[in-house]
């Protein structure tokens, strides 16, 4: 078996956990609350790719870690991300009818609904990483792991993004670019790729070089996905609009080699490499 | 000294360290930020009476803890009840124009900047809780503090009480007031009680009793709110609606008496016990 078929069983394998995981808890602790937890569950099943609870994954095995220890990362990152997801779709904020060829959140069950599903995930994300203890991992490298996603999540990151991006129209420099791609998007894949590592007790030194990886991971997750929604938002901050395509396409392949490279330093970076490899493709789809 | 006024002492010496708490923590990182954290301030400092972190420092007194080792469960919870309110007043939910006689922060920052202060208060609150360690808290009361406040902010608390409040209009049943009142208010004061206890690694036993302080305090906190905004929410599912004016005092009272009880049982309990007096008197004001 080479090394990208190992990566690919590996995925393979926990993707169903991670399914498991996420329904878990977003079963209804009454019936009162049905609707609420209804409107979580439509939110966060609707067809993601689950990449970042993946990359939490890819990362405890790039340490030799357990995918117990990690799992409940990879839940809460997934929490995170769909939170994001359902109030980037607000009226207020991208005023989006459709995701993923389904309405978002706030069509199908209501404004104020969405808001509150939202906060409920975003809240629910630390109940669940708290609750690694119970899955053998040491409470200090419980509360990194809650300070770093946090710290990823919130205004010091994602949100702050957000925030620039509400703003971001043209004219805009390569700075501001790099602030938003860097807080909206590159946050949390760095996140993602260093909490594995930190709830499986990995020492200092890998965390960091994980971190490093998720951060380049997704500055060329980020160029990929402005490449692929050019027409839709037209004159909206984003690569391609200041690098031109051919440069875009050229700085996400240089990030891509570079989270690779990372990879390649760990015996079991296998996965980590293939979730590489699987975005970096589509910069070779015939869109651009 | 009377033990009333060493309670009151001690609230007017803490008062200074939350307001600096706090605004320690709204300093943006970097200009780009600066237009979320300064909406993130407008929210927090608005002449809010810090009722939840006044309780979580009384509890840690009650116990004999440190302040110190308190205050960022202190300055959490101010920032998820901040963040509760900028919601709650969106044009989705309660569509409030004003807040203490002041533009609410979609009103005066936009509906976007208002969800996305919301988003940020919230997950910055965890952040400011992981850092407990540094003030000496073991990591397992961080870790158990986190979890505290996350199940009392979530969706099954706090959140859950919001959703059960949008549907909220007449008729209704006792039972689902309780539901309403025990969610959405109760649940976060519970939290406060017990979250300086908890931070201070007092005994479990404490630990339980002052989450019952909180939630007696919280339920009789509610018929006070619901007996002042009888005017403005007729209709709207109350509990001077189903148990008559009198009924409710007489049930506030009950639910203070309870809180008081509990407060006497700790030789520091003054502080504690001086916040439920305080809310209590409002039952003696001439609105009612």
């Amino acid at each position: 078996m080479t090394s990208t078929e190992s990566g690919q069983r590996f995925l393979e394998d926990v993707a169903p956990l991670i399914e498991t995981g996420i329904r878990a808890v977003l079963q209804a602790p009454d019936p009162h609350s049905e609707g609420l937890y209804d409107a979580m569950r439509y939110a966060t099943f609707s067809g993601g790719k689950r990449l970042r609870p993946l990359l939490v994954l890819a990362g405890a095995r790039a340490v030799g870690g357990s995918v117990a220890a990690a799992l409940p990362g990879a839940v809460a990152i997934e929490l995170i991300h769909t939170y994001s997801l359902i109030h980037d779709d607000l009226p207020a904020m991208d005023n989006d009818d459709f995701r993923r060829g389904r309405p978002t959140l706030h069509r199908a069950k209501g404004e104020a609904m969405a808001i509150l599903a939202g906060d409920g995930l975003l809240t629910l994300a630390f109940e669940v990483l708290a609750q690694a203890t119970a899955a053998g991992v040491p409470p200090e490298r419980v509360v990194q792991a809650v300070a770093v996603l946090s710290r990823a999540a919130g205004p010091q990151g994602m949100v702050a993004g957000q925030a620039a991006d509400i703003d971001g129209d043209a004219p805009f420099t390569m700075e501001q670019l790099q602030y938003l791609h860097g807080k909206k998007t590159a946050a949390l894949f760095e996140a993602a790729a260093s909490l594995g590592p930190i709830l499986c007790a990995a020492d200092p030194d890998a965390v960091d070089l994980l971190a490093q990886f998720g951060r380049s991971f997704g500055l060329g997750y980020q160029i990929v996905d402005d490449l692929e929604d050019q027409d839709k938002d037209a004159g909206r901050m984003s690569y391609p609009v200041l690098a031109g395509v051919a440069g875009a396409v050229e700085n996400a392949r240089r990030y891509f080699d570079q989270a690779s490279a990372i990879a390649l330093r760990f015996p079991q970076g296998d996965a980590l490499a293939v979730l590489a490899d699987m975005v970096r493709s589509r910069l070779d789809s015939p869109v651009h």
